[in-house]
């Protein structure tokens, strides 16, 4: 199985590697990191896992020289699809693809089977904690499930057969049956704690410690809870005390957008906000909280020149 | 008539200054001004007005040197008046005193009356831009109107011919049949551009600027004007579409609240945030936006420390 990965970040460099690392073939397209890479090959720095040292990878700096893939690993910031998937994925089809979509928020598939109406898609939700700390090093901090759900239910079977393959890393990769479902699962906290940490400049233990704060989190949560409802994927009000209490736990943490803001980044306004705001209202219900999110994210992310 | 001013800052110094170059009596209680007001006096400076040189006012940095009052005007800041005010009014009363709280938001009167239930107490909405830009110096920019209402009905005659009293400034001091619809009135602008221009780091034609916050502003000013209706003060949603040209006319503009967060001072939240959303939620309305940007704000207000 010929694997290539899209966005040798921390996502597609801590899956790819370990794919890599249990003997599959894989292909990386990088970008700023590619002479070094090339070079010198990935390390994942865990403390579960230990030094994973893979000091010669299939590097490219050209989706053109990369072979057809059986599965291509999309690990590119949601946003960026648009702009880069027309060049960059079509070297890399052949006959029956299977493209995943390691990314946050709603609707990113649909968006890419909109640009690839023939190709297979699927989605990936992976609940790991990692950041690229320097070119080519992951920093593994914890965690490390993945889930991975068929855009259109006739590719399931495909999947079901790459996800065997891919748990030969020995990481929980499963196959699950309402990839949309977990994604509005995963915008309970998502929506949430990256908004809130961007708009006031501080990490998850300051917004779950403060009472004010900390109420306003679990409102959102309900308000995200009421949309996945509406939208047809019942999520209990309970999940919000979950989350709240899980969050409790958690060491300070910077949800990725608050680090792609301060790297003055583009933010995933669209596909963590704006698509979950438009899906809820489709269906009848308003988010109010997260579309006011929303809206000072936009402004602070036009200030950032997005 | 005898006029003492509690808070010697922009709003004090502009109308006590006018009321004395008027030929009043009047007594300003200051506090880190009181040595360079007590030698040189006050200075309002106006591109309307002119320049008014007061060389020598009657300056005070205690008030129980103060005399007993007819009128008293405090011009803190509406969260300073539970602190203060029960040591800094009580020796100006005399029998009639008419204590004005010249100050924002909403429930300022009931909460000083609470304190002191004897005495007679009016509310004041200055419409002026106007601020200190050293000690004893009021730079005024616009506008000068004072509305006035009893917070008792039973006194609005005294407050009349206070009013007109106050009118031998030249200024239009108008007493007006009900305060509190004009402070839900002002609420509609004050909610939207304190807290935004707070939360977002920016000013007024920023935020009416951008698309996205130009819609959130118009959607707050709905929900303030939606809460209003709902406590019984009507008022039309046109008036958001006039407000938000209001301020798309004015030039660039940081609201006191965000001069108050630059200077990390405290922020009026209670009067201008929780006592409306508490009014509006007692009256069956839940105003979320402005809910959602209090809470916002007393989480960046206690990380100045308050």
């Amino acid at each position: 199985m010929v694997i290539s990965v899209i966005g040798t970040g921390a996502i597609g460099g801590f899956y790819g590697g370990m794919l890599a690392h249990a003997g599959q073939e894989v292909h990386f397209l990088l970008n700023s990191d590619y002479d070094w890479v090339k070079e010198h090959g990935l390390t994942i720095d865990s403390p579960n896992l230990g030094i994973i040292r893979l000091p010669r990878v299939k590097a490219y700096s050209k989706a053109t020289d990369m072979p057809p893939s059986d599965v291509i690993l999309v690990c590119l910031k949601s946003i960026q699809n648009e702009k880069l998937l027309p060049d960059l994925l079509p070297p890399l089809l052949k006959k029956d693809s299977l493209v995943v979509l390691i990314q946050n928020g709603l609707g990113v598939e649909k968006d890419v089977a909109n640009l690839f109406p023939e190709v297979s898609i699927a989605g990936g939700i992976a609940r790991v904690s990692a950041s690229k700390v320097s070119p080519g090093v992951i920093r593994h901090f914890d965690h490390g499930r993945l889930e991975l759900g068929s855009y259109n239910p006739a590719h399931s079977r495909r999947l079901e057969e790459v996800a065997v393959t891919f748990q030969t890393t020995g990481l929980p990769i499963v196959p699950v049956a309402d990839l949309q479902a977990l994604r509005w699962r995963k915008l309970v906290w998502n929506i949430t704690f990256n908004g809130l940490s961007v708009v006031l400049n501080t990490t998850t233990d300051q917004l779950v410690g403060h009472p004010e704060t900390a109420r306003l989190c679990r409102e959102i949560m309900l308000e995200v809870i009421a949309g996945a409802t509406a939208c047809g994927m019942e999520l209990p009000s309970s999940f919000a005390d979950e989350m709240m209490a899980y969050t409790q736990r958690m060491r300070p943490y910077s949800p990725s957008m608050k680090v792609d803001f301060d790297q003055k980044r583009p933010l995933e306004i669209q596909y963590i906000y704006q698509n979950p705001v438009a899906a809820a209202r489709a269906a009848g219900y308003e988010m109010v909280r997260v579309d006011m999110l929303a809206k000072q994210l936009a402004f602070l992310n036009e200030k950032n020149g997005y």
